[in-house]
């Protein structure tokens, strides 16, 4: 059986940190968006090609993140990312970010999405990418 | 009497947009920035000098936006910063971001933060700058 | 007669500093960006409109500036811009960041640019924004 | 015998993508960074440990790129850095960056940097590093 959640791992660049010796706080919007990414491609596919192929998109409608303990230069970090719910068109993921080396908690999250066509208007997530995903939802949720 | 909510105005940058064509959310929180720095000149002092001359960190702890409709390359829009609630540390801003041109709802926001020395101690808001924002608290929080 | 350059204003943002305390060297190219919008919107057209409605785009073929002194956080700059040469379909506009309190060179930078359709494919820069611009070429170059 | 250049690979984020559809110019820079960061890794040291405990910055005082051809969102792109030359404080590197599905080149690019300690007081490069760098110097360069 597959793991429920995935991990991805990035390493922090200078451009993302701020005069406080600190990873600025709207980059972690950044970091759950490579988390989302590679859940995806963990789970089978490729984001890209469900904009370009199936003209899928996962907009954002909601963002929130509660930051735990501050990410520096170089540090190297763990994005875990979870779906949670999927109804009809609204897509829920949450990602907690720790450090590689002690485990430490660094920042947690969540993002709300709805799936649109290319000119904004809501549709339902096409079958192919729903059979994928509904597998990979918490068992709670079914 | 002063206004309680300070306003800001910006223009989107081509920078900021994705390839959506519509304002990446990520960077909604330097909009929120932007209109907390504001706020404070506003309010009669400089953020750069709360942190230069008294050592005084507003360090974000948590941080969240619900997005309205899309903001795009060129649009003028209307940063609303609210003060919300200072408790001991800890203090609270909103944020309102509509269309300059047609009032619009954009997104909407909020952080909350902590006061902290450089070493990123908590520490209480100088009594300067604690006078200062009391007064702009809005009036149920009093 | 008009001035041949544009002079634009703007404030150092917390999210484009780095943890060395100062802006961070690849945000410059997004304040040439801005230098160049407000060029064209003082020359009498938006760019937008001519991404949108003429399908132009200015793309960006090769970069490249010289940093003098540090911005740093909340510091005020004027970024002065010129059109140097336009040779058939490219463009070429150059940048002069200075600070608003005492004049002190901050950088300087040029950008080279190609203009294309929307799918990329070199095209000539339409009559009407031609003309616009040959009368704001400095006068060396006619 | 060690390479003389180093290779990185990453991975073009939805975040660096602009309304063109292809990667916002400025954030090649960004990439140059992460060549040079893991260049210095690759060498022996981390550049972190250079500014926290040697306090030695190595501040940028000039960069440009030329673009070859677009970067899209997802596409997998190898940066490969090399030290041009080391002449007192002045280090001089360049970058390729290249498709790693098809080897075509993206873009290449130059920084100059100046090496200065904390209160950006030019100095040089401290023996230790010297020593490692010079043995990663072009052969032409001796």
């Amino acid at each position: 059986m597959p793991e429920k959640h995935h991990d991805t791992q990035i390493r922090v660049r200078y451009a993302e940190t701020d005069r406080m010796g600190v990873v600025y706080y709207g980059n972690f919007y950044t970091w759950f968006e490579i988390g989302r990414v590679e859940f995806f491609r963990n789970a089978g596919f490729s984001y890209r090609d469900a904009e370009e192929l199936d003209e899928c998109f996962i907009v954002v409608v909601e963002s929130g993140c509660r930051y735990r303990s501050p990410a520096r230069f170089d540090d190297e970090l763990l994005i875990r990312t979870r779906l949670r719910s999927i109804k009809g068109p609204v897509i829920r993921f949450n990602y907690e970010i720790t450090r590689v080396d002690n485990g430490a908690a660094v920042a947690e999250g969540e993002t709300i999405h709805l799936v649109c066509d290319s000119k904004m208007k809501v549709k339902k997530l096409p079958d192919k990418y729903l059979r994928i995903l509904e597998g990979l939802l918490p068992d709670e949720s079914k």
